[in-house]
């Protein structure tokens, strides 16, 4: 039973929620409660660059899902703070929750008002940009497929900065849209940083050596959650770059996934990740055996993409700053960005 | 005990050498000696690139060396052919030697004579290039460190383009050399195009992103065959590119060395490849354990450098036939020059 402490503001009662392992639905996730939580928070050393980032405000819309619950805490993990508002869904009571992240061992209190309540989020929104400032409040959208584009119009509309972490909707009406009002947003379809530039560094191979691995035969595997019936995205790409550099004639239908506790467990993933990860190993090897190359990434839980997400917000503030004209940017501008800091 | 077959073009005996797994030295090493090999040649099927390869002769420098005759056979593989005379080690005796490519099951004779005798050496290069023509020739080095800057010389002084595989001599005046006299040579340190290919990605990788993986721990482990003393070179550069993709402050020193039978086997390096095998595993791993990136290049048997190096005198061929002026090429052009095609 979700509880709803409304907009009470007393901490005698502390409602703290840990992001569990992906849910496919933020909104429908039910996240575990736990009640008189002592909180230990540590004194906060910043250097200039986190004074900087602590300015920034963000406003995490999808909680109390697991995806923008763990987008909260990596925020307060990298120095940022969170609106004491944010959005929630039409179907979600109204409720305060306090994230916590246990690594910094920070934390702070959210109030979640349903999208339905438009009004009163707006009103939220120029309190929040006149208490902080216009420019230093940002929004994080992990939200729901069929909220992404009626979400996006409304912080158009708002003047809102957002990352868009949310996937599904009409995604060419949402680019469109961004970049046509010329407003900041970083949108795509994944926010693992790093994975993100090991994509994009095959993808370079691939442009400036094609062939260079002729004669290798490819292979690739995958193993992700049960309840993810398709193919891996991620997988797909590399194996793109893959067949650019080698001449074998390797499809999508050639990967081979895993979809299994035992064959999870045998391939490597940990027990506890059993309900959400993405683990995958892709080999060149040559015509006679004798050289191979692979490559692995690996993923358990949904850190990566928390993070990369609170790194998204930290570039967009960066944009929003020292540029007038906003548009939608992607993981590779975020990446490109973090090497000039 | 080397057999001696001089001058002599019978085809009663052949003098069939497989190469053997890494020697230390090339001119030391005694290779395996088969007589009255059966030889079936298959016929031959050329594409129109293929018969421009087949105009390349080929002199391959250092066999009956291990490192050389692996050359020799891939360039036999790759379409290319030998010159029917070729360079040995001052310490050999003069012998003909039958070079066989078990793959392409095609084989040529070459007539071995020992460098100290440069007159003859001289005379038979002017007689290659008048019956193959001038561009048609090239040699490749696979000899000793103390002959490298002696055999640059010779071949610069010959107008013979060249390909270096061996390594050391004094490096700074065999570019200096060759550069000053605008000769045509490939000269890199490791001749394995894709080792070569995948170390670039990272360096372009961690130029582009630099600290994009920061807060990620490195490790490192390789194997190599006991007689390896030093810690690999490729690591090395590898770890170079992961330092500047992560803030974690490895080390060389911080390389796990494998030089046992027991710990290579459980490493995943092949028995019969315990002699000779360059096996390496970095990974890249999240502070909190949960996403994991993972790059192997595993390496048995000199296959990798052999074919590298046939592919460097094909785009050396190409070179001699396209510019006036040479110089210095790399195997990044190598690489580069390989996606024109």
């Amino acid at each position: 039973m979700m509880k709803n402490f409304g907009n009470s503001r007393g901490y005698s009662i502390l409602l703290v929620l840990f992001s569990s392992l992906f849910g496919t639905n933020a909104f429908l996730a039910s996240p575990t409660i736990t009640l008189n939580q002592k909180l230990s928070v540590s004194p906060l050393q910043m250097s200039s660059t986190e004074s900087d980032d602590a300015g920034i405000h963000v406003m995490v819309n999808g909680m109390p899902g697991p995806m923008a619950t763990a987008a909260a805490e990596a925020c307060l993990r990298k120095g940022m703070k969170l609106t004491p508002v944010a959005m929630t869904g039409p179907d979600i009571e109204p409720m305060t929750i306090m994230v916590y992240d246990p690594v910094s061992q920070k934390s702070q209190e959210v109030r979640l008002i349903p999208s339905t309540q438009k009004e009163e989020l707006s009103a939220s929104i120029e309190g929040l940009k006149s208490s902080y400032g216009e420019k230093n409040v940002l929004a994080i959208d992990y939200t729901h497929p069929l909220a992404v584009n009626s979400n996006a119009d409304f912080y158009v509309d708002q003047k809102l900065p957002f990352v868009m972490g949310t996937t599904g909707g009409d995604r060419e009406k949402l680019m469109d849209g961004v970049n046509g009002a010329k407003h900041f947003a970083v949108i795509a379809p994944n926010m693992a940083k790093q994975i993100v530039a090991m994509q994009a560094a095959l993808e370079d191979l691939s442009r400036k050596f094609p062939g260079s691995f002729a004669s290798y035969k490819i292979a690739c595997r995958e193993s992700h959650q049960k309840t993810k019936a398709d193919t891996s995205g991620t997988a797909k790409a590399v194996i793109d770059s893959l067949t650019e550099l080698s001449d074998d004639e390797f499809t999508y239908d050639d990967i081979e996934m895993i979809r299994d506790d035992q064959g999870a467990i045998d391939f490597g993933v940990p027990e506890e990740a059993m309900n959400g990860h993405a683990f995958h190993r892709y080999t060149l090897t040559s015509a006679d055996g004798t050289t191979q190359f692979a490559l692995e990434h690996n993923v358990s839980g949904r850190t990566i993409y928390a993070e990369g997400t609170a790194d998204a917000v930290k570039f967009l503030a960066g944009r929003v700053k020292e540029e007038n004209d906003g548009k939608v940017y992607s993981m590779i501008d975020v990446l490109e960005a973090g090497g000039l800091e």
